[in-house]
Parts: structure tokens; C-alpha cells; sequence
């Protein structure tokens, strides 16, 4: 029967099933993959530990970490045909829509034949999604060609900060996107991930569920928090143009994207270990305001509206402290979450039963066909 | 709180949201689009009315309707950057992983920039979806460059089969493909439908939805059936001979596809429809076995298993019988549900919450982080 009460409202409340993977906003700071918590993952991890963790099952030691690393950093290199494809997508594409059309078209050229590639096909895609990005980026906005097939950084977080400026990133940069990407690495039924389960569940293969998750996370609801908090904090040059602004949005009941979240209530755990970094790369990049413009807006929020910061609103300012341009926030995010897509689409795969809600009529009743010279 | 009694088993029963749209196994002969019964309008519709009833709200009059089918095809020529996007597809892709591509590289080219814009990215991807499958083909198969700007033919169907064939097509064979379009254009949750509103509850593009879609589509529990069925059948060469091997399969607990239905209890409304086609195309094109190899697999299941044909059954034979080739019957099922997918995007958007189910957790307590040299 139909849980009226519950119906139609994002069924939010409503178990779509199980997972061994996550729990959110229930012990400890209120995240933990597989039963470790997020702070101990974000402080001492890195993100190819996290993850082997969500991917294999648990943690590696040091020797399977190595030699993760060394298996994903040989998978860098992106067929010719899918260079050939990004080169068409012009410049003023939308960043998510590449990273779609990049994972739909390597589902082209290289596809999951059976399940039992669906590790295999999930590391290629953990090993190229930050080349396909910046493939096109580069293309499209510089003309060059990048090579992909660059085995300098063992990380994944290095490597697209190496793809996207040429440069080998600093050590600093390179421990931020450890941190970044085990944040964003997995948080149960969102809505991308959800997605990507809705699809496992007819059997589809592995790029059309991450496609389809890529394509969820495009919303504005969904991943683009972080660049909407940069889009409104870039222009604000002192703490308190930004106290004025805000109160400004506040009155105006203007949305103001990287505060609150749907589960958590008090505190998003995951905004403290990102805002750390922020304040150190502030430091770094002697930034003059940014950091001092993004603290004084948390403090008005909860001044004012007792909302606090979610995992997106110092992200906009760290990233940007690693000139990282704002459209790719959100690809970052898919680079990252692509552990967390393929893990639910394993844990589906393995207990499977079609997701085929029903729905609440609402329309007309019985309708008399006319023919059409009739109408 | 999450409904433990349905909580993992695939939603079913959940009601997920309202819809205006449709009706599944309530009244008439069980199927109704916004109040109509299927069968009035597979009977009696060309597959542009129906797209009119459900896109644009109601059924068109002659003048509206002329318009429509006007305006649709003169938005038939792909983009020079999809078809050379295409060309970089091997003969041996997936046709679904094409039609995923395509829908994901036509969305950079002309993205949707706002939900203005939706009846008329709508309308691009209705008239450019046959020949997006059409050009992949026969230039992967044949080394032919279609000219996909052609007119010759006024309705989705008929330009399908010109395009597939270079040959202008039969009325009976354009008449089928009416009904087989109006058939799958729209059924209420389905996965497909259901994966492109939870894309859609992000305020995501109406590309990433409709991407959504054609993966979700693309697994074996859903769009693949009538493919599937035409594997099972096509080299039986008598009534006795299928009786033989659908009693060894029955006997071998093997899956037989194309029938029964998750809602439909008694029969399903749609196969009545096709197998007068099918019977009707069995004539003409002179089949000495395969209808009647149909129609004894059908009798052997009603009797062995009390169990009726799907949608899916005779639509094997019938394209088989307009020479459509077997890894093509999904693809038209996008160029159909096309219509029912974007017709669910629109009501999503317009009552809109994002879809975030919970989950039952069932993954170990809290675990102690242990350094990676402790491992």
C-alpha cells in the first residue's frame, strides 16, 4: 500500500534499502564509511586508502596501498577516440556535461562486458575522470593538448591539480585534496547515488549507472553548493561589506547556498576539517580577505539564523586558494564520489530487486477518444 | 521514520510522488495517457498525437498537429560535431551506450539554459533520436555517411525506417510503427521514468535526465525484453520445435522473456496491439514459421504457467518482420519513451522536492582507526 503521508515527498524518511557502506548523521561526529569516522578518515588518510576502503572492503596496508596506486596511476592514459570527442564539446559547455558524455563515451570504447569487471571498469574511471576534465578544459580554453599519460603525482588529487596547470602541485595542495576528496567521497542515498542504484537495479552496466549519477549531481540542489558559495563570496572585499551583504540576502530571503543540510542538524562534520585547510592555504596564498570574508559570513549565519556550514562553504574558498576555476567544482566532486556511486552499485548488483516505485494518480478520469476532425 | 515493511524491496508499492499522466492496471483495459485508454489510441493515433497529448497536454487537431509534425521535422539535422562524435563509436558498442552518448553530446551542443527551454529541447531530441542511432550504424557498419536532414517522410517511424534502410517505407510498416511508438511512450514509475525524476528532483538539465533514462533503460529487467525474446525465438523453425525447447527451458527453471508484467495480474494490455501487426506483417513480408513459432509460445506458456505475453513478445516478431536488425528494437523504445520521460521531468520540476530516500544501515559498529603501518 501506499504510505500516503510519506508519499511524493522525496520519499524522505523512507528506506530505498540497505547499505553496508555509510551512515549519516548517527554515531560519532556523524559520518563514517564502513564504520570509520569521517574525521579519522579526512585527518590521517589518503584518499586512495578511502577508497580501497569503500571499494575492496577495507583498509589497505601499506603494500596494497602501493600498490593501488601504482595499478590506478597506469591506468591514466584516455583512449584517442575520447580525446577526439572532447576536443568537439566547445568551451562554454557546461563542465558536468562533459564529465557525462566523457563516462558515457568510455562506456563506448571500453565497455563492462560483465559484472565481473565492474572493479576493473571502476578504477579506469577513478584513473581518468581528472584527465577527462582537464583534457577538454585545456583544449577548449588553451588549445593544447595535455598528456595524459603523466605518471609524476601517485595521487589522484595531485594529478588533476597536475593535468589542470601543467605544474607539479605543492605538497600543501596536494594533502588539501586528500582531505577534499575523502569528504566528498560517500554519503548514503543522496540523490546521485540514488540514481546511480535506480539504474544498477535493472542490471544496466557500471558507466550508464555513474552516468546517470553524474548527471543527478549537475543539479543545483545537489553538487553545485560550493560553486554557488564562490559565485557569492568572490566579489565581497572586506569582513564587513560581507556582514551587509548577507543580512542584505537574509532580508530579501534570498537563498544562501553552503549552509544546513537535509539530515544533519547541528553541524556538518565534515566543515571543520575543510575549513582547516582553508585557513592554511589562506595562509599560503597571502590571501587578503577571502578566508576572513567566509569565517565572518559563518558567523552572521549563526548569529542570525542559527544555520551552520555544510562540507561546501569552505570548500569554495580552498579551492579556490589552489586557482582552481570555479566550474570545475563540481567535477571535482564526481572524481571523489565515483567511490562512492560504484560501491552502491555493487552492494545493488548483489541483492538486487528492480527500483519501480508506483505513484499517486492525480489526473483526469476516463477520457473519450475524438477523432481528430472532431476535436 | 523508514517503513520497514517495504524498506529494500525495490519501492514497490511505494508511492514515490503524484503523476498526471498515467495509469497502470486500474481502469478500462488496464493502461490509460492523461485519461485515454491505450487502445483507443494505439488504434486510432498516429504516435505524434499521443507525444502531443502527453508533451503538450492534450490531444492536437488536425491544424495543431500538422504544425507539430512540421516543426518536428525541421529539427531532424544533426549537429556536424554529434555526427563526428559518433563516428568515433566502433561497430561493436553498445546501440544503448550510443544513445546515451549522443543524448550526453547533443546536451553540450545545445544545452538546455533554463526549464524555458524544456518542450524545445524536447522536441530536438524527438526529432533527432532515429537518425542519432541510424547515422552511428550505418557508418559503423556500412561506412555510409547518412544525409539525416531528410523530409521525405512526416512521422517519427517512417523517418526511423528511412534512415535505417535509405529506402522509403511501406504504409502498413509505417502504420505499425505508430502503434509500437504510442505502445512504450509512457508507464507511470518505471525504472527509467523513475531514474530521470530523481535527476530532474536536482533541477538538473533535462539531458542529464533523459542520459538517465536511456541507461536505466538499457538493463536486461527492463528495456531489453523484446531483444531478448527475438534471441530466444529466431532460430526455431517450427511450432512443435519451440513447444520442445520452451518445455526444456520450463523444466530448467530458465528465464523466458517477454512474459508477465510486475502490475499487470490477468494480461497486459499492449500485446493484443502488436500481435495484430504482427500477424498482419507475417503476411506481407511472407514468414513461413516465426508468427506461428510466436503464437505457440505463447499458447505453451498460457497453458504450462498461466502466464500472458508482455508488451514485449510479438514486438520481437513484428520489427524482426520490418527487418529491423535485433540490437535496434531498445533504441526505438528511447525514441518512444522519450515522450514519457520528459513529460515526467516537467511535473517534477513544477512540484518539486529532491528524492532522497534513507536507508537501512547494515554495515559493522564503529571501527577504530589504525594507522596504515598497524594494518
Amino acid at each position: 500500500m501506499p504510505n500516503k503521508e510519506l508519499g511524493g515527498a522525496g520519499l524522505r524518511g523512507q528506506s530505498a534499502g540497505t547499505t553496508a557502506l555509510c551512515t549519516v548523521g548517527k554515531t560519532g561526529t556523524g559520518l563514517t564509511y564502513r564504520g570509520y569516522d569521517i574525521t579519522d578518515l579526512a585527518n590521517h588518510a589518503e584518499f586512495e586508502e578511502v577508497a580501497h576502503l569503500l571499494l575492496i572492503g577495507h583498509l589497505p596496508n601499506q603494500q596494497q596501498l602501493d600498490s593501488y596506486k601504482t595499478r590506478l596511476i597506469g591506468l591514466r592514459g584516455l583512449p584517442q577516440a575520447l580525446k577526439t570527442a572532447l576536443e568537439l564539446i566547445p568551451a562554454d559547455a557546461h563542465p558536468m556535461d562533459v564529465m557525462r558524455t566523457g563516462c558515457s563515451m568510455l562506456g563506448n570504447l571500453e565497455q563492462e562486458q560483465s559484472f565481473d569487471q565492474q572493479v576493473s571498469a571502476t578504477e579506469r574511471m577513478l584513473a581518468t575522470f581528472p584527465a577527462i576534465i582537464c583534457y577538454w578544459y585545456r583544449y577548449s580554453h588553451d588549445g593544447v593538448r595535455i598528456d595524459t599519460e603523466d605518471h609524476s603525482e601517485d595521487s589522484i588529487g595531485g594529478y588533476f591539480l597536475k593535468m589542470l596547470t601543467g605544474q607539479s602541485p605543492s605538497a600543501l595542495h596536494k594533502q588539501v585534496m586528500h582531505c577534499s576528496l575523502i569528504l566528498y567521497a560517500e554519503h548514503e542515498f543522496n540523490a546521485s547515488t540514488f540514481a546511480a542504484r535506480v539504474c544498477a537495479s535493472t542490471l544496466s552496466d557500471i558507466h550508464s549507472c555513474v552516468t546517470a549519477a553524474i548527471g543527478t549531481l549537475r543539479g543545483p540542489l545537489h553538487g553545485g553548493a560550493n560553486e554557488a558559495a564562490m559565485a557569492m563570496i568572490q566579489d565581497w572585499k572586506t569582513p564587513d561589506e560581507a556582514e551587509g551583504r548577507i543580512l542584505e540576502m537574509l532580508k530579501n530571503k534570498d537563498k544562501i547556498m553552503g549552509f544546513g543540510h537535509a539530515i544533519y542538524r547541528q553541524s556538518d562534520p565534515r566543515n571543520a576539517l575543510i575549513k582547516r585547510w582553508s585557513k592554511a592555504l589562506s595562509e599560503s596564498a597571502q590571501d587578503a580577505h577571502l578566508y576572513a570574508v567566509s569565517e565572518r559570513v559563518e558567523a552572521v549565519m549563526k548569529r542570525e539564523k542559527d544555520l551552520f556550514c555544510n562540507a561546501d562553504f569552505f570548500h569554495a574558498s580552498a579551492y579556490h586558494f589552489m586557482n582552481i576555476p570555479t566550474p570545475l567544482f563540481t567535477p571535482i566532486f564526481v572524481m571523489s564520489r565515483l567511490t562512492g556511486w560504484a560501491a552502491h552499485v555493487y552492494e545493488q548488483r548483489a541483492n538486487n530487486r528492480i527500483i519501480r516505485p508506483s505513484a499517486d494518480y492525480q489526473g483526469p478520469e476516463h477520457q473519450t477518444w475524438l477523432p481528430i476532425e472532431q476535436r
